[in-house]
Order: C-alpha cells, then sequence, then structure tokens
C-alpha cells in the first residue's frame, strides 16, 4: 500500500475536488535540518477560495439541519481515519515541527478524543439550550404567545491552523470539531510550516465526509504561502466566523480585516499569554524542590511552545522568605543550565525567540540567570533556555516585560510585599492563565490576590501548571484580551460549541413544523428549559399554566 | 410631596453624586408641540465620564462577586422605586416621546416585570452553567485533575438609551438589567430625546442602590448634548462592553470604535429589521381581512416605531392567488387611509422618515398605494402612513429596497412563482423576525421557506406579528448582521444575561475556596453538569470515576 506520505499533492482540497498545482509555492522546511522537504505546495487562488467558500455555503443548508447521529458519525468517522494513518502521520508531522513522535502521538490521540467528545455532545442533544415557554391564551391583557428557541449553526467557519499544535489546533482541531459539531461548513488554512501533516489530515477529512455522505463542501482545506490567502478568506462574504489560535499579530489583523468588513463577523483568536505562576509563602517552604522540577518541565515542554507556558514566576522576597526564594532560583537555574537546548518549529518563531531574549536581557532592571551554551556543530532552529530574573516593581512598570516570548523561557519575579504583589496582579493584562502554588492556608490568606486574578484569566490553577490542558466539560481555554478576541469563549472543552451557534426562536408553530429539539414529545429526549425549569420530559399540554 | 418632575436637575449621575451644570447643554423637545421643556441639561464632561468610569470599575470588585440574593433585592428595588413614581413618570415620558399614557404605563410594566425576571434568574442561580468534571487520580497515562467551571461577571457595561423605547431599552431596560443580574456595574448613556425620563428613572435606581448598599459606581448615569459622551465612553479603557439599541449608522459607528480599541471590546447593538410578513396562499383565502387588520395594527402601532415593524409584506400574485392578494390591498390601503396621523418620536426620525418615503415613493417599480393627507393645523412631528407597493422581482433586484424606514410605513410586494418567493428570501440581509401567515398545510409546503428564513432572522413567527414581543426564557430578539452586531446573542429575555459574562475554570482548588456556585455541597442547590450529566445534587466524592 502507498504510504499516505507519498501521496501528498500539495494541492488545496475543494469540497470533494482538489485544487490547482499552480501559482505561488512553497515547501516544508525540516526545523531540525534546516532543509526543505517534498512535495511542493500551491497557495489556494482567489477563485479556489471563492469555490471553498461557495460549496461551503451549499453544503450549510444541509449540515446545519442534520442530524445529532449524523454529525456525530462524521466526527467519528474523522478520528478513525486519523488513527489509522498510524506512523506516517507522526513521522509527517515530526519532520515538519522537531515535536518529538510521543508528543504527536499524544497530540494525535487528543485530538481524535476531541472529536469523540463533539461526537457525543451532539449525539446526546442537550447541548442546544432548547427552551420552550408555553402558551397561555387565558393571559391578560394580552394571551401569552408559545415560545421556543435553541442554538442553530451559524454559518460556513474558516479555521486557521497553529503552528504549535499541527494536528489538534490545526486541520481537525478544536475549532474544526466544534464547528462541523454545531452544523457549520469549516474551510480550513493551512498553516504554512506543516503542510504535509495538513494535507495528510485534510484527505482523511474528505474520504470520512464522502463515506459519510455529507454535503460537498462541508470541508475544504487551502494551502498559503503568505497570508494573503486567509485574509481573502477573512474578507469573503459567505465566511461567518473565523477560530485562529497564533501571534497577537495575526490574531490582531484578522480581528481587524473582520470587524471591517461590509458584514462584520466574529473572530475567535486565541493569540499570547504568560501565564503567571504564583507561589505563595506557604508552598516555597514545603515543596520548593518539587515545584522547581515542575516549573522546569512546563516552561520546556514542547520547547516551551505551548500557549500555556509559564511565561513568569513570581516568588516572595520579603526576609521571611527570601532565603526560600533564593533556593528555589538557584534549583531552577540548574534544572535550565542542565536540561540541554531545543529546536524551534519555524524560522520566524526562532528569530523571534532569539531577538526577545536578547532584548530581554538587555532590559533595566533584568538579569540572566540562565542561558547555557547551544552544543556545538547544532544545525536547524536550536536555541538554549533562558532564564531571567526581575522584580515586582519593575515588571509592574515595564509593559515591556509583560509580553510573551514564545519558547522555552520564563523569568522570576520577586515581590517584597503584599502590596508589591497585589500591584503585580492589578498590572497584568489578561492571559489564559494563572497558576497559585500555595497552601491551603496560603489561599485562605490571599484570597484578594486570587480574586484579582480571576478577572485576568480564564483558568485559575491551584498547586499545578498551566501546560496539559484536560479537555473535558468544564475545560476554559480563553481569556481577556490580548490573550484572546473575545474573553467570553473557549478554543477547548465541549463549551467551544457554542461560539459556533446562534439562537433562534420560534412562535406559534405547530408542533409538526418544530426541529425535533422543541417538539412537544422530546422525542430527542434532551434536556431543555421549559418555563424555566430543566426537565427531560414532553411538554404535557400547550396551554399549562406557567411558572412565571 | 414634591413631583419627580419638579426635581430634575438635569446633571449627569456619577455613583452617588451628581454632575456639574456646566458645559454643553440642551433640553427635551415636545414632539407633539415642538416646544422646548424644562430643565437645561448637561452633557457629561471629559472629567465625568472618566469618573462614571472609575467608580464602575471600584464596584466590579465587590458587585461581581454579590450573592444572587443581593443583586436581585437591588433588581426588584429599582422596579419597585420605577412603579412608585406613577404618573409622574407617564407624564413625563409621554411629552417627551408623543407615545401614548397606556403604551408608557404597559412599557413601564414591561421594565419592572424584566428587572424581576432576571432578578429570578439571579436569585435561583442557575444560569452560571456551573460545569464540574472531577479528579481521577489513578487515570494513565496522566491522573485527571478536577475542572469547574462557570459564568462570571465582564466588567463596567456602558449602556446606551433607544429613542424608541424610553424605559424599557432605557436606563433601567434590559441591557441594565441584564448587565447588573450578571454582576456587572453600569453606565448609562441617556438618550437626547427623553432626558428627564432618564433622569426619573436614574435618580430611583440610584437611590435603590443607596439603599441596598451595592457599591457606589453600580450605576451612572451620563447626560449627552451629542455624540461625543457615548463615543468617548466606549473608548474608555475601563469599559468591557457596550449595549445599544438605534440606528445601524449609530451602531456599525460604536461597533468601529469598539473595534479599534487598544483592547477591542464586544458591542452588542441591535440596529434595523424590515421584519418580512410572508402571506402563504391558504391563509390569504381563509383570513385575508383578519391579516390584513393585524398587520395594520402591527405598522402603526407606536406610529411604527418598532424594531419588529413589519417593513414588508409579500402575497402571492399569480393567476391563483391574485385575486385576493388584490382584496389583501384593499383592505390594508382602506385601513392605512383612515388611521389617521401619527406623531414621531425626534426630529431625526421624523426627517428621516419624510425623506426616505420620498425617496421610495420615486423608486422606479414601486408605488404608492396610500398616502393620506395629515390633518390641516397640524403641529409637531406629525407624518401620514405610508404605503408602498413592489413587486419581488424589483425588491430581489434593488438593495435600496431592503433599508429600513422607520415609522408608520409599509410595502407590499408581490410573487407570481414560488421560485420568485424562495429567491426574495435569499436575498435578504439579516433582520430581527419572520413571519409566515399560513395553513398548516402551507408550512408543511413551504418548509424550504422556512429554512430559508430561519438563517436570516432570530425569531420565526407563525400566524401572529412580530411587534409586542414576548419577555421570556426562550426569546429570542437577535438577529445576523444588519440586524445586530452580533447574531448569536439577544437583547431582550433570559439569556441576555450571557451577553455580559465569560467564563471562568478553576482547576484542582480546595472545595473551601471555590465560590459556593461550585462547591461540592452545592449549597445553592442549582442545577450543574457534573461529569457531563445535568444535576442538582451534591458532588459525592472527588474521585468518582468519570462518564468520559
Amino acid at each position: 500500500m502507498q504510504s499516505a506520505i507519498s501521496k501528498l499533492t500539495g494541492r488545496s482540497i475543494l469540497g470533494y475536488a482538489d485544487g490547482e498545482a499552480r501559482g505561488q509555492s512553497f515547501r516544508a522546511v525540516n526545523p531540525s535540518t534546516g532543509k526543505e522537504m517534498e512535495p511542493q505546495f500551491y497557495s489556494a487562488s482567489v477563485g479556489e477560495i471563492n469555490q471553498a467558500a461557495v460549496l461551503a455555503e451549499r453544503a450549510f443548508a444541509v449540515w446545519s439541519r442534520a442530524s445529532g447521529k449524523t454529525k456525530a458519525a462524521l466526527l467519528r468517522k474523522i478520528a478513525e481515519k486519523i488513527e489509522s494513518l498510524g506512523d506516517d502521520l507522526v513521522t509527517r508531522a515530526t519532520e515538519e515541527t522537531a515535536l518529538t513522535p510521543a508528543r504527536i502521538k499524544s497530540e494525535a490521540a487528543r485530538t481524535c478524543f476531541q472529536l469523540r467528545l463533539f461526537a457525543q455532545i451532539v449525539e446526546e442533544g442537550s447541548w442546544v439550550n432548547a427552551r420552550i415557554d408555553q402558551a397561555d391564551p387565558s393571559r391578560t391583557p394580552l394571551p401569552k404567545p408559545d415560545m421556543r428557541s435553541f442554538h442553530r449553526a451559524l454559518g460556513p467557519v474558516a479555521v486557521f491552523c497553529a503552528s504549535n499544535f499541527p494536528l489538534a489546533f490545526s486541520v481537525a482541531g478544536g475549532d474544526t470539531a466544534s464547528a462541523l459539531a454545531a452544523g457549520n461548513p469549516v474551510v480550513v488554512k493551512a498553516h504554512g510550516a506543516h503542510p504535509g501533516t495538513a494535507e495528510m489530515v485534510g484527505q482523511v477529512v474528505r474520504e470520512a465526509a464522502r463515506e459519510c455522505h455529507a454535503p460537498e463542501g462541508v470541508f475544504s482545506l487551502l494551502f498559503d504561502a503568505g497570508v494573503d490567502v486567509g485574509v481573502s478568506l477573512v474578507k469573503h462574504p459567505l465566511i461567518k466566523a473565523v477560530g485562529f489560535t497564533g501571534s497577537l499579530q495575526g490574531g490582531r489583523a484578522l480581528m481587524d480585516v473582520a470587524a471591517a468588513r461590509p458584514e462584520p463577523i466574529p473572530v475567535f483568536a486565541e493569540m499570547g499569554s504568560i501565564n503567571p505562576v504564583f507561589i505563595l509563602p506557604g508552598a516555597i517552604r514545603e515543596r520548593s524542590a518539587e515545584i522547581a522540577k515542575g516549573t522546569h518541565a512546563s516552561v520546556t515542554l514542547a520547547a516551551g511552545q505551548f500557549c500555556t507556558k509559564p511565561g513568569i514566576v513570581i516568588t516572595a522576597a520579603d526576609p521571611a522568605n527570601v532565603a526560600q526564594s533564593r533556593e528555589f532560583a538557584a534549583s531552577l537555574r540548574e534544572l535550565m543550565r542542565a536540561g540541554g537546548d531545543f529546536t524551534l518549529l519555524t524560522s520566524r518563531i526562532h528569530d523571534a525567540y532569539c531577538s526577545g531574549t536578547k532584548s530581554r536581557a538587555s532590559q533595566p532592571g533584568v538579569s540572566e540567570l540562565a542561558q547555557p551554551a547551544i552544543a556545538p556543530g547544532s544545525v536547524g532552529l536550536r536555541v538554549a533556555p533562558v532564564l531571567f530574573e526581575t522584580t515586582a516593581s519593575e515588571f509592574t512598570r515595564d509593559p515591556q516585560l509583560h509580553a510573551e516570548i514564545f519558547g522555552p523561557s520564563t523569568m522570576l519575579v520577586s515581590y517584597s510585599s503584599r502590596e508589591e504583589l497585589l500591584q503585580l496582579a492589578r498590572s497584568l493584562e489578561g492571559h489564559l492563565t494563572a497558576t497559585i502554588h500555595g497552601t491551603e492556608q496560603d489561599l485562605h490568606e490571599y484570597a484578594d490576590l486570587v480574586a484579582i486574578l480571576e478577572s485576568k484569566v480564564g483558568r485559575l490553577i491551584f498547586n499545578g501548571f498551566p501546560t496539559g490542558l484536560e479537555v473535558c466539560h468544564a475545560t476554559v481555554h480563553g481569556g481577556p484580551y490580548p490573550a484572546t478576541s473575545d474573553g467570553r469563549s473557549t478554543s477547548v472543552g465541549s463549551q467551544a460549541i457554542y461560539r459556533f451557534a446562534r439562537l433562534v426562536c420560534f412562535q406559534n408553530f405547530p408542533n409538526a413544523s418544530l426541529p425535533d429539539e422543541l417538539k412537544n414529545e422530546n422525542p430527542l429526549r434532551i434536556w431543555r428549559l421549559i418555563d424555566g425549569e430543566q426537565t427531560r420530559e414532553a411538554v404535557a399540554s400547550k396551554t399549562r399554566a406557567t411558572s412565571l
């Protein structure tokens, strides 16, 4: 059997058809060797972008009304086919990203888990938040109408692949899974750093769509040598929402493009975060070495290329705690020195890391605690981990120190009074996470710190680390701007389905003409809010007295 | 006792303080007489806008964590105090708007009903959508953390009063009620057309806040002689979201201002809608006269100044139905002619109505069926109702015919084939509502029409009229752009609370440090999603096996 790698064509996927092999082209580069890889990939043309959008719009009419069972079947089929790619996928993704095979395998598993989570959710069906307020014809002065509402799909969604998650935030990643689950066709813009991985996944998504008899256009995949295809896609009038994971600069640019459209559309961009880790006095006294080890692992996981990598680690330097803080710093420094060097994903990320760490090292009030030399003779995008140190007052004063450095670097920040600590917390912009290490007593004593952090981030972690996000119903992977474009949403976990759904209400419709979710007899047996009460029961009578 | 009208000061309300009586000033104008009213009102200064925002930000720390009971008490107190304004409020609002006392009374009742609906919702507490995924320390390869999330307030919200609803979409209207209920302080920008009504309501909201010991700054009210105060408010860095009801031009301007901020914020703007009414063959055969009467009432209710006023009425003109359609048109024309003339809210609305109807009358393919003369000797902002007629092909072809004319005017649109009807539906932009009059058989036969309309509007009405919106749990008052800025949301009904809330997740927090909504024992007895299952039960054990 021909391997999935040798079948790569370099062409966009336009519904069930292929794009053309012409126009602007590019190749993937192996970050470990700096060498270009086969095949050549071709940017989608303006006509192809339009074709994908038109097909998606046509597919919307069918897919937005597909049953939960039908949608679940596609999501599961995609997961199954990604699994069947096996080692081919691991090989290609590893070569394109320099991430380890173990990481790619676990990311593939997560991707399939996410697809099946959304399958489960749409099959069960209660996610639509069906609400029924029954009629009361005898109400005065006016009769009360029958009102029923639920969530419906939004329209064709543009999904941008992320550089740092070639699977879980890419072609069949979280945004695609949640958009398809809600009933939206998806047009994916591949990331230039891992187009081969994108095409392999894209091919199996297309196969899955065909086998499940999904409407053509429910999925397309566009390649882009630069940024033009992405921008054109966001500007396309048939696209109704955007999912993006990447840099603040890139995300904000798309937000601005979307907001300036004749018809503005929502952009869900996850952009950047420094994920502050607060180590409170009780914790540093009890578990200094253990926390240093955990911090090092979290900072250097996947070469520090997680959106949830801790970018600052805050410890107390008042007389009562300064000794422990110094010991913690020494442990972390040793770990950073001993931990070796790393290969980054792309030359853009590599250059930004080198210039970012260099410029931070020259900031007044910042010192460099560790920057081991890169192994001699290294090739590719190798970098050393860097550990910085500064004070809370410097950090609070200097907005440049709040900038994310993407890669294996972090900064220790020491505070000398409680007020300095709270000021630091108040000075934070929006981030994805904040972490607190402490005893339960600490948590109680620093309730004011927790309250401040709660207004700054989407997820608060106690005695853990922000990397390694659990995908479940309660997951929130979001946070106020500039962590994301819309801090009310999450890109991970089952609640992500709501970003691509809208409310629709039916007034006085006959039962037979209502969608199944809203019919009296509740044929799907879903949870519904009937006259303000949660229930899975059928509606007993259309004229039952209401509770309001 | 001094009347609330004679106590009007013309000053902004800044937390528990008053703004200054200086700077740019203006007066309300009685639309029925054209006469200016006492007192003079003063635009908030830049310093006063800042003061309101800073007070709101301070209040946020307390109010966002206030219990449902505490928030409900304030909402109910506001309702009670609005009721106690009694005839003073009716008198002033009537004089400022030319709406009838009956309308003002029913709008006051609706406003208080809304406040109490949100009181009930936050007191009950389940609106926060608490979700708990329990830990599984024995899971391999990694232990599963404990994850708990819910909805929290967003931050200070700017609310813009609407010209056409001096109470229900103004100072203590839907946006204010839902924002306060979710835990957000509110800074209201009064509408220049009814500042006296705004101050009367604002004064009692402040009194209510004081009596309920709410934090100062939970409510402020700013006057504005033009648009500068509103724009400055939306630009203020401490403001985190905006609620607006008004014109497309005004709403889009605020959307653009908000999107261009260093930190973009969500704007929930409800802007315009032509609320198409489709009269299918079965209905026009059975109930032509009755539907004409209902249409006339809906078009002219409150002088046609509802966001849900039917702007086009679509009937069949094929040989089988043309006679009924003509009869319907004749009935509607008679009613429009006999129904008298109307006073509009503001000179801006009056001028836009006059120029809009004039320019439509001169459009090729449009004829004017009825425009009775205005009663001789009329003063103030009097206008005649106008009935236009055109064909579906003209309407589909000409985007100008899709524009809303705010006021007592509508347009009959006749189609001569099913394909013309569907093309017309497909050509529609986003609107708040679509209405279908038909038999159940019609609804079945025109399922494709319903499917198209479902993707165009927030609410579909069967055999009713779009005006007179029911405020309940299932209400959706929204729709795709340009009806609103964000078609995923609603400005009316209990789901409006989610526009001003965001998701926050707690990972591995000790039970004692969790918000009550997320504690194991479920002290508030709210509905929660525990490991994917809806329940009001407590969490049995922190390590119970999970269902996923």
